[in-house]
Parts: C-alpha cells; structure tokens; sequence
C-alpha cells in the first residue's frame, strides 16, 4: 500500500538526480584553499535547496572555518524533534589521472552514478532532502520536527565543530540525530551502525645519553635508546595480544550476549579477510571473534616507530633516542585522557634503567560513541529496513572514530542514528567515487519511511 | 746510557719536525674526490722519504684504489722480520670554522704540534721513520729486517685491503707487525692495547600485511609490523642486558684471571663515565666491570630502528613494515658470519605469528683481534715503555674495530703489536687535531729503542 510521497519520488526521479547532479558539480573540496570559494557556493546551495522545498527557518551560521548550514521546520510541538546531520564538503579528487570520467562532471554508467562526493555524502545526504521534498509536497509539511545540521569541514576532520555544537546547544536541541553520513555493510545487507570507538593519541619520548655514541667504545655500557625503547614498548602487549597496561579495561562495557549475538549475526569470512590483507594469520586480543575485535574491543596500536640509524647500509652508533607513536581505539566507557593517564603510569614504571621517558599528548581526542539498545529511533530504523528489503537488517558497529556522533551525545544529550547507504565498494576517498542509483533511490525511500514512522 | 741513535734524534729533532710538518702540509684526503691528486703526492712522500733514508727497496704497489707504498730492508737472515703498518691518508678537515690554525697549515703552539694528521696517523708513522733514520744514519742499517706497509685506503675503511694483502702474502710475510697506528691510555699512563673487537651487521625486515592499513578498521585484527618488530627485537636480550640469543656466547673466550687482573690495574671511575656520557645509569651484561665490558665482552648494538609513521602529530595507521639496524662487536673466538646465522635463527624463531622477517647481512664484518699474551714482541714492547717511562705500562685493549689487524693474523699469520701514541685529547677525526711534540718524541726514542731490543 504505497504512499503519496513514494509516488513523488518515482515520478521525480529524473528531476531529483539532475538535482544531485548540480549538487556534486560543485568542487566543494574542502582541504585545498583554490576551492574555498566552491565551499561557500556548496554551502549556499543546501541553503536555497531546502528553501525551495520549503523549510521556514534557513540560515548559513559562521564558524572558525566553513559555515554551517542550518534549516528548521517546527511542525508540532507533541511531535519528536530530528536533527538530519550531513556534510557538503567533499573529499580532494587526487590521484586525478585514475578517474574514468572527471570528478566534478558527474556521469551515469551501468547503473551508477560517479562523481566525488557520490556517496560521502553528497549523494548520502541529499537522499534525506529528496524524501523531505517528497513528504512535504505530498503532504504540506514533514511529519516530525526537524533540524538540518549540514556542516563543510567533515572531510579535514570538522575542526569548528566542537565549539560550533558547544555555543548552539539550544538551537540543535533534540531528541535525536539521524546521520545521513555512513555506510552499509552491502547492497544485500541492510544494516544499521550502533558504535564507533574513540580515540586517544600519544607519542613516547626516550633518551638515554646527552648524544649519540661510538657503539664500539660506549656500546657495552651505555644505555641504548633503540634498545631500551623496544623493551618498553614490547611491555603494552602480552605475548598474545591482550593490552598490558595496568587498568586498560577496567572501564571496558563488557560486550552483552545480545550484542554478541548480533555481530555473530553478520555474515564475516576470516579466510578471505586474511587473504585480502595479505597476513599470514589475523591477530589480536584472545576470546574474541575477529568482528568482535574490530567492532567492540578497544586497542593500542603503535603507528610508528623510529631511532637512531635509518639509512642505508651500517652506522655503528649507540642512539640516545627514539620514539614510538601510540593511539588507542576505545569503546565504551573508556575515556581518552584517563587511557593517556595509564599508558603514562605504565611508561614511568616499565621505562628500563638508564632511559627517560615522557609521554607527549596529542590533540584530536575523541569519546568512543554507542547508540543504546532500547533506543526507540533504532527500533524504528531496525524496522523500516527490514519492511524495504524484505530481510532482517544487520546491526554492525565500526572500528573508525566518528567524533561528531560522540559530540552529539554529550553537548544535545542525543543519540545518533547512523541512517545512510554508503556501499563497501562507492570507493569514498578514492578515485572513481560512485552511488548505485538503487541505493540512491533506497535511500530517498528510507527517509521517507522513517520520518514517517518516527511521527507519534 | 744513551745510545748514538738517540743523540741524533736530539740533534736532529728541528729537522725531523720539520719533515713531519712538510709531510702534513699533503691534505691527503682519502674521502674526498678533489683530495685524490695530494693522496698520491703524499703516497710518493712517504716513498721519497723512505729512499732517503736509505731504504733497498722502495715501490708504490697499486690497490684498486689508493696505492700502498712497500718498503723493505733485509738486514740478515737470523734477524726477525717486522712489518711496520701506517697510513697516509687522511680524515676530511670539516667543519673547517672550528679550527683555529689551518688544518694543512701545520702550527706549534704550547709545545703541540697541531694539523690534520698530526696524530692519525702522520705523526705516529713518521716517528717510526724518523727512529728508522736514526739508526740508519748512526749504525749503517736497522737491527732486524724491515718491511713497511704503508696505505692511503684507512680513512675510507681500506676497501682495498683484503684483496690486496691476500694476493701479496708473500711480500708482506714477516714474524710480527708493527702498528703505528693506534693510541695511548693517557700521556703518563703508557700502554699497549692488546685487543679489538669485531663486527658483524645485519638489518632485521619485517612485514605483516600487504599494505598499511587503518588502524580503526583493521588494528584489531591484523598484525601490526611495529609491534612484532618491537616484540621480536626485545627478545635479543634478557632485561638484565645479556645477550639473549641462542648460542651468541658459547665461542667466547673467557676472560682469564691475568686478563681481569691486568684490566683492573687500569685506573677507570665508573661515576666520571657516567655523568660524561649524561646518562642516569651505565648498562650492560651482568658479572662484567664497565671496562671489561667495554674491552673484553661481546654486545648486540640496536643501531636503529623503523617503521610506520614518523612525522608531526598522529597518523592512525597499522605499519605494514619495519626494520631495525644491528651490529655486534666481537671478541675471540667468534665468527661474524656464525653470529649472523644465530640472529637469523632467533628471529625465525622468534618472529611473532603474522609477521614474517629475514636478516639482511651488511658486508664490513671483521673478526675479533687479540694478541696471544706471550708474544715474544709484546713481551719486548711492555720493556721498552717500562724503561721509557720508568713505569708499569698498562695493557688495555678497545672496543673498536681494526679489520687490519685481524685481516694480517689471518693472511699473514701474524700478530699484530700497537705500538703508537695517539692520546684520547689529540682530537683525532675531530677540528683542531694535534700531537704533543713530547709525545712524538716519545714515539721516536720509543721506536728506536723498540727495533734495538727485537734484534736476537
């Protein structure tokens, strides 16, 4: 029994991927100063879009940076207020040579429609304003209260966002955030994201002499940075993979049979994902699952690793000092400084004799984030997609850092609801970015039917 | 009761220092290309002189580089034969601003004489020719049958050397060599060093994945080749500072009672080393005195270490590979290439699963050197500087490498004798390198007598 909005949407069709098309001409690259001006037209263009389809309170506020453009539409007070969270900026085209069609001169192939900014999120968020035109139209008005929050630094990792969200608490107040920014584990797949892990960032600073030494004259009895920092270093992990910093998990939200239920739920070859990566064997922390590891359990990684000689061939010196880059993957109820705390405790007592160790802080933080279960939004969400595919969604989480879901959380009080259709293989980020039109189309859809179903 | 000989050297002393400081005037600079002109002017100096002296037999030999000049002097078959080594060549004089003489502008201050060459090793090897002359010119001929062996390669790692000695092991045979090359404890502690340590180097390869990966999507899963690295190359020591691998001791001569003994005398204030070095503890194997670690005892030296991300801030990647650098300096009776093969098996047992590594072998290896304690000629040289000096000399030995005199033992089968008087303030490879004029004229009476009381 389809509805009156669905009907726009098929007889639009062609209408609304012109006006995507339009959308993505646009090189709104926000990482290259030479298109700041193409930033700002990007911007004004979601500002006259939702004009056009009618949002009574459409306004560019200025950041440090790149303005957000926020829309409003109150449409009674018993009804639930939504903020649609998306971005215009997009990422830079480069290695330009490795597209097949240009960037910025969106093309439909097989099905397809290619362009940077396709999927992220360009395309992603545009779904949601194609089903708001399509229920307003229908209908005269959307069916709940809502709040567009369409920010242009996602892509150089949204620097004004903190403070923005922070000073415009009361104008984004809501009871929820549906992100038109994210993915789906496939085309088949319907899923839903509910957890992004956190992040904190150090580096370890060790010295051991006032200079490089001759390692024949010194080698034997002066403390060797190289040496001392590989010791400390090799104490954040057990032998098996487990981290080894006193107190690491002690706030880790154990993974709920539920939860673990779910991610078994997700269809994941461990032999094919091992071959992909090219590894002889997977690795990581015992008595978990590899999704379970990827999705829900917190991680150190050393990122880098340097001291002393690195050039070619033999230098006989005894280094002085090296260095070792650390972030760690969190998940809830983990915070970054407390784990930035632990990791300095841990240095100051493993540190070996002889050697100095400081631990330098990194900015750039972020709270691990997780929708909770009985949220009656993801209910909804679950609900919609398993009626527009015929099939139970999946519910998946990611191991990347979202830091505006975080962010969200704890300035508005408000879950986010990951509701987007970016495909495993849209290559985001890459050259030949693309959108099934399909998904495209699943994605108007979906809008549709949870603005609809989210309505009292 | 002074000797003829010795009355020349004092009549002669403005003459000989004079021949010195033309011969330093050469800015014989191995390393340099535009130097390669004064590298064979110095070559045909040493020759000329030798000539002068009165020397039979005198040649330039070509290497594949920097020829060696050949001196030979039979004096009577029932007479030793010594090969007195020395080099002509060398250190570039940079950085230049910090001299404050000219380096090739010899100049006497203060009773030093100061230029680039001065001690290492112009200076150590014409004492040796100056001594030469004076018993030449006073008995008609030197005590004991001479062959000097005089290079231009030392400053570059005698890249020539090998080959060159291996296909001349006849011209060169001889019961002993001579060293004038070498230092001294200190200007009033004579001594005679009586070992030298080998090298063995090697660099560790590590890869895990095919490519670096994002350490949100893939850290929990996939082996990160820092950390592996870092965990292997932790186990090649004991967190006490031996030596970890398998077999890495078990050729090592042990040290015998004398040997101790013989170190112990030497005066060494293990708290002055420290804060000299600026370190907050001294390191290394347990059971060793600092100097006999230092002189006497093998090391695995961490040279450098890499991998991953190295630059400003965070990059949250999972290293796809690293690397560490590794020398080992070596003491009678181990192999280098032996030693490889052990690291090469520790680290494939060791290698942490995902991880594959292999050992890449450097050349430069040097075996070990010591002199076996009852030469006959360190017996003589210990005499000589008892007498000299009116002291106990002191036997000390180095931690440094000097491939010739392992590469004589070997080809020629014979021991070498370090007879020089570099001192540790001469300021060798360094700006404003000198000789005290006491010093040399030490080297010279110390060279005359020497020659004398080799004679049967």
């Amino acid at each position: 029994m389809s509805q009156a909005w669905e009907g726009y949407l098929v007889d639009h069709d062609e209408e609304l991927i012109d006006g995507l098309v339009d959308f993505l001409r646009i090189p709104s690259v926000s990482a290259l100063p030479e298109h700041e001006a193409d930033v700002g037209r990007a911007a004004e263009w979601v500002a006259a879009r939702l004009r056009r389809i009618g949002v009574p309170e459409v306004a560019l506020l200025p950041t440090e940076r790149n303005p957000v453009v926020y829309g409003h539409w109150h449409v009674a007070d018993d009804q639930p207020t939504a903020v649609i969270y998306g971005h215009y900026d997009v990422q830079p085209p480069d290695p330009i040579d490795l597209w097949d069609s240009p960037p910025f001169a969106p093309e439909v192939r097989d099905g397809r429609l290619y362009a940077r900014g396709a999927s992220d999120d360009k395309g992603n968020f545009f779904a949601s304003l194609a089903a708001v035109e399509a229920l307003v139209r229908t209908q005269g008005a959307p069916p709940i209260n809502l709040t567009f929050f369409v920010e242009g630094e996602e892509e150089i990792g949204s620097p004004s966002l903190a403070p923005f969200v922070r000073a415009e608490r009361e104008r984004f107040a809501c009871d929820f955030v549906i992100s038109a920014d994210g993915g789906m584990h496939g085309p088949d797949a319907p899923s839903l994201t509910v957890a992004s892990k956190g992040l904190a960032a150090c580096q370890v600073d060790l010295r051991t002499n006032r200079s490089d030494l001759h390692s024949g004259m010194f080698g034997a009895a002066a403390p060797n940075a190289v040496q001392a920092l590989v010791q400390l270093v090799a104490t954040f992990h057990t032998p098996d993979g487990r981290v080894a910093i006193d107190g690491f998990y002690d706030q880790v939200r154990e993974l709920s049979p539920a939860a673990r239920e779910e991610i078994a739920a997700v269809p994941f070859d461990d032999e094919a994902f091992r071959a992909e990566l090219g590894t002889a064997s997977l690795w990581g922390e015992p008595g978990y699952t590899t999704l379970e590891r990827r999705w829900a359990r917190p991680t150190l990684d050393l990122n880098g690793v340097w001291g002393g000689f690195m050039g070619e061939g033999t230098k006989t010196v005894t280094p002085a000092e090296a260095h070792a880059k650390i972030t760690c993957r969190l998940v809830p109820d983990q915070e970054p400084e407390a784990i930035i705390d632990l990791i300095e405790r841990h240095v100051a007592r493993h540190c070996p004799p002889g050697a100095q160790a400081t631990v330098r802080r990194f900015p750039g933080s972020a709270r691990p984030f997780a929708v909770r279960p009985d949220h009656p939004a993801l209910g909804t969400a679950l609900e919609v997609l398993r009626e527009l595919y015929g099939t139970e969604p999946l519910v998946i989480r990611t191991g990347g850092t979202v830091p505006v879901a975080a962010l969200f959380q704890e300035e508005l009080g408000a879950d986010m609801i990951f509701f987007a259709w970016g495909m495993p293989d849209n290559q985001i980020h890459a050259p030949n970015e693309s959108m099934r039109l399909d998904d495209l189309r699943q994605a108007m859809r979906g809008y549709g039917a949870y603005l609809t179903a989210l309505a009292r």
